[in-house]
């Protein structure tokens, strides 16, 4: 990451306040004080104020927040003012899992091609997508289709090796759901979700830490 | 939560040492260094010492860390010497991703039934679950069945109708993936899984905060 000024913490944020702002949007609403946000969202005023002002801040003081400035303004940083083009590689279950969420859910994101190692898989379709010859076509296609991202499916043995061959290629972005952790330049951005990591953290909480 | 001594951020940290360490046993590794892992995991020496000693700490001076037995520590203090019965709400995509998931990589948490409110599903298979009726079967199933985790796929206008129901029917965990903010009683355990936040999380990093 080249820029270190805004914590994690925030940017983790960032995404629950577009939602929110996104909704009162959708109700039509133009403006919100900070302790409705604070009310509606769970944070408190100052912790909303102190996040917004991270950017600048947009609240006027006795005005409150203009929500479409707002979501605007959020939306821009988050980087979701435009398009991006993603490939998959692995197109085994986590793969077919993961590819019926972004077909859904995606949003800006569009997910183009799918690549994997088996043959047995090769030239098939998962969710109406083809699946291409990952160790034949992924780096010309990246290449070619102006690929940002891509999201690693593969098996955690071979994480690493499919992370190389993408860095090598030129890909900004990895979203990586294989237990494996990446080591990739600089430059690329590595977000992983880890989902056995989230279903432990529950079940911790479950038994309430009893050993601890 | 009842128990706070812990901090959330240890919490999500002992996973990552859990799949070091199970790789570790499955090299016939019988013991390492804090240093040693350190190299491994990427976390400092002293970091893993400070959070290894919230649980008693099982290091000895001069011989470092027997595997197996922090290993096992740390699988009974995720509460995962267990197995844990789990229903799944909302068989729609999302569902139905989700439902591939676990039956792959579930582990000890198996997901018993699967439960809907459309009626066009019901009565239908995923992945070889059965889909029961949400609105009938619900409260009963997760008495009599001893299910402990229910996994919210309904869409984010039902998810804290869900949640309630669920909550007075008796259950200790909610792993939730509906883009909605659960409230809860004390005593249930909620884990949010909001995959589009960590694909926003991504999209800032590429673009690196410019805006900010």
């Amino acid at each position: 990451m080249k820029n270190n000024k805004i914590s994690n913490a925030v940017i983790r944020r960032l995404p629950r306040y577009r939602r929110y702002l996104l909704e009162l949007k959708r109700q039509n609403v133009e403006k919100i004080s900070s302790k409705d946000l604070s009310e509606l969202i769970g944070y408190t005023a100052s912790q909303i104020r102190q996040d917004l002002n991270n950017f600048g801040g947009f609240g006027q003081q006795g005005y409150g927040y203009n929500i479409e400035l707002l979501y605007n303004e959020i939306n821009g940083i988050l980087g979701l003012d435009k398009e991006y083009n993603m490939i998959l590689i692995g197109a085994g279950n986590l793969g077919h899992a993961v590819t019926k969420y972004i077909k859904n859910y995606g949003e800006k994101f569009n997910l183009r091609a799918i690549f994997e190692v088996n043959e047995d898989l090769i030239g098939k379709k998962l969710e109406g997508i083809t699946i291409r010859d990952d160790r034949d076509e992924l780096e010309d296609y990246i290449k070619k289709e102006n690929i940002e991202i891509a999201i690693i499916c593969s098996n955690r043995e071979s994480a690493q090796d499919v992370a190389d061959k993408l860095c090598a290629a030129g890909i900004k972005g990895i979203w990586n759901f294989a237990l494996a952790d990446l080591v990739v330049p600089e430059t690329v951005a590595v977000e992983n979700v880890h989902l056995s990591d989230s279903l432990f953290a529950l079940s911790y909480h479950m038994n309430d830490g009893k050993r601890a």
